[in-house]
């Protein structure tokens, strides 16, 4: 199956045309996409959490403390709300009301399972590694018991999702066309620096390959 | 005042160090960054919504269509709850567990007050356009009944608000600083490309000053 299924609420009610149900399109913004926001219910009132992602097949994962106030309000299984926002351009219109973003972004509808399973749990953090430096996980100690329990995984089935994206650019009232003002986008990117070493590193441990010129996932 | 109060809510449990109630940080965080995250309850289940933001004094503004369901669930004072994030580096740390991502956030609770009356409604909107493109709003015609009827204004008041930020990049256990793998940061930036104007601009509109060498707001 090559698309989600609609629902009542990840069906766009107002503009259409930047609804996208398609599962590649989904996986990509998910996968280029460094944060997410959750959103949970605490003491019945929204509360919201940024925090890191990964993907893998139609399941998203986050990870956090297993002592955090999120964690243990997701990890009930209580409903939830994740989104996950890529800013592409800030459109420039001929009239204010025109002005807009060109965007990527994905909202999932779900209720988290907790990973208890801990050669799984593993196997998902190695995962998300991999999302973020590819080849570094096997450089690197395995996890201890303590880490492994102070760290909680938390899966998100990927059932009730839709995309919207935003690309069009300026899209102006035919009657604005001939105002005398510049009308564009300014493209809006997520760059990286050259890696900046830990102060401590050993003199003689070089830069390893997968930051060498690193473009981030997606 | 230069710091928020602290509420239960707003008060860190764990990582006391990364908690910030000062003003002036949390004001720099808002106006820096592009989008926010809005959590709204929809049916008793908790929605998010990504949106453009902007600042004025201690207010938080948002705008939305007049017809959209975030719009009208938030309008009737509902509690909310938003976040804004700025990711600033990836810490590669020599163990997976310390793992982490330098950031800014800030996390507002509270419920919006629609803006009603219209100079107000007009004042807020050429705030909004001076964060993204100073000297612009003069450019732009007025916008006319039908479109300030169709757009409206949210109000959130910085209240029951806190930032955290992390900011120290690496920072090991002591018994793995003799691990021979590569430890730092790679920064992460966003950064605006070269204005690209509407295939249907005239020839003779010049790109305005406040887009040449473009560093976005904050």
């Amino acid at each position: 199956m090559d698309a989600y299924g609609k629902t009542s609420r990840t069906t766009l009610k107002r503009a259409h045309e930047r609804g996208c149900y398609d599962r590649a399109t989904v996986h990509a913004i998910l996968d280029a996409a460094l944060i997410c926001h959750v959103a949970f219910l605490h003491d019945g009132a929204p509360a919201l959490i940024p925090t890191a992602h990964w993907r893998d097949g139609d399941v998203l994962y986050i990870h956090g403390s297993s002592a955090s106030r999120a964690i243990r309000a997701l990890e009930t299984g209580a409903p939830a709300c994740i989104a996950v926002s890529l800013t592409d351009g800030l459109v420039l219109a001929r009239s204010g009301f025109h002005h807009s973003i060109d965007y990527r972004s994905v909202v999932i509808y779900g209720a988290a399972r907790k990973i208890t399973d801990e050669a799984e749990k593993l196997a998902q953090l190695k995962i998300f590694m991999e999302k973020i430096a590819p080849g570094r996980w096997q450089e690197l100690r395995a996890p201890n018991e303590k880490e492994m329990k102070a760290t909680a995984v938390l899966a998100f089935d990927l059932d009730e999702v839709s995309a919207k994206v935003r690309d069009k650019g300026v899209a102006d009232d035919p009657e604005d066309m001939d105002a005398r003002v510049w009308a564009g986008v300014v493209p809006v990117r997520r760059s990286f620096g050259s890696p900046e070493q830990d102060p401590q590193l050993a003199g003689d441990i070089p830069l390893p390959e997968y930051l060498k010129d690193y473009k981030g996932p997606g």
